[in-house]
């Protein structure tokens, strides 16, 4: 899916610059704007960030319809719900799911003030709904850009990660390591049992990496070791 | 879960303020500013719109570890990936999932120029980060406050729904009504068939509502009563 945003008479500049740096957050290239109301200044270049590049090619249409032309599905955003086919929304995860397969889409989001018309909403193949508290549900434009656009991507940016999650043998390792350092401090089977017990329902609830796994063996056999050099020499200085 | 964010240093009064606001947005209300930088002055109030109880309730901490006394997790923010375990970070939802059974929980967001440090990262259980572009990963603060309340929160605040999937039975209601309209059209058994079985294949990709299927099943209708209405009394004109 690649994302075209179209906001419709967008009354701020600062709110435009905001939306530009928040699509390339997500690496979202293609805005649209339909008659704003604003002229592109220093406020929505400064807003912008590095992101200058997005409002420099941004595209000034005068309908919604010119916006929506060449895409695929057009989504409209709302805050206001109801029980008309254009009010009875879909969560952002469901839009996720039903645009995954597509190729370009429009994610229509309204002015600042009034948030799209009924009629706007029908232009486009789905409404979606951003779920916020009943109290305060007027979320401030860009920000709803930057919800729809992380989940809509989110897919897409996952970073690679440091470590896998540890295997059982890893684990048993562990285990094997904290009980050899209980028996060199002395204590006896049953409470080791216990304890092993305990350290391997811990282990499971924590889920750890290879990486934690290696840490904590680490310094288990490293205090196994210089107790075990106490116990024969006596000694309670240095490493062994 | 019950969220708490905590800003460390925020620089401008006016972030401070638009977090205000998104917070109210997802029904979090307890702000822990660290040390802020900036005087919460008309600008933040300005930007926190209906969220000013949110700003004036907002308890001024000089510590991070002050902010994170009595909560049960905290968890940091981060823009920078690396190897070392500060810098190993979950991802939104697999925060959520790990966080789901919390009861208080701190998230904690570095200032708008450099972002946490990595000992105050230490200081927390997790840390979350934002898959962003690798082509521009900064994020604006209150965009990256908006991206995980809501994620964390999504599951709280879903709407009512108008409608319900249909059932297989509903669905074959709509089917029969479309093979009756075909028949008055003096369609074949075997167009017919084929008709029925894209029809079908069209309802269920599409998971339509009963809503949706009760307004097809009535245009559905009208239109035969009328085709039968025209070949009985050769009138083309008027309601049967």
């Amino acid at each position: 899916m690649e994302i075209r945003v179209v906001l419709v008479e967008p009354k701020y500049d600062g709110n435009v610059g905001h939306v530009a740096r928040v699509m390339k957050n997500f690496g979202v290239k293609e805005l649209f704007l339909v008659r704003p109301r604003a002229e592109l200044g220093e406020v929505s270049i400064a807003r912008a960030m590095h992101a200058v590049d997005v409002l420099e090619r941004a595209r000034i249409v005068s309908t919604l319809e010119e916006a929506l032309e060449d895409v695929e599905a057009a989504v409209a955003t709302t805050a206001v719900l109801g029980s008309t086919p254009a009010r009875n929304p879909l969560t952002p995860w469901e839009a996720r799911e039903q645009l995954a397969d597509h190729g370009k889409v429009a994610l229509v989001f309204g002015p600042e003030d009034r948030g799209l018309r009924t009629w706007e909403i029908e232009l486009c193949d789905a409404t979606v709904f951003i779920p916020t508290s009943e109290e305060y549900r007027s979320m401030n434009l860009s920000h709803a850009v930057a919800v729809l656009l992380y989940e809509l991507t989110k897919d897409e940016h996952v970073p690679e990660r440091y470590g896998r999650p540890a295997t059982k043998r890893e684990k048993e390792v562990l285990v094997g390591a904290l009980d050899r350092l209980m028996r060199a401090l002395g204590i006896d089977e049953v409470r080791r049992g216990n304890v092993r017990t305990t350290f391997r329902r811990f282990l499971a609830r924590a889920r750890c990496t290879d990486k934690e796994v290696k840490a904590l063996l680490w310094i288990l056999e490293k205090a196994r070791r210089r107790v075990e050099g106490y116990s024969r020499s006596g000694d309670p200085g240095g490493d062994p």
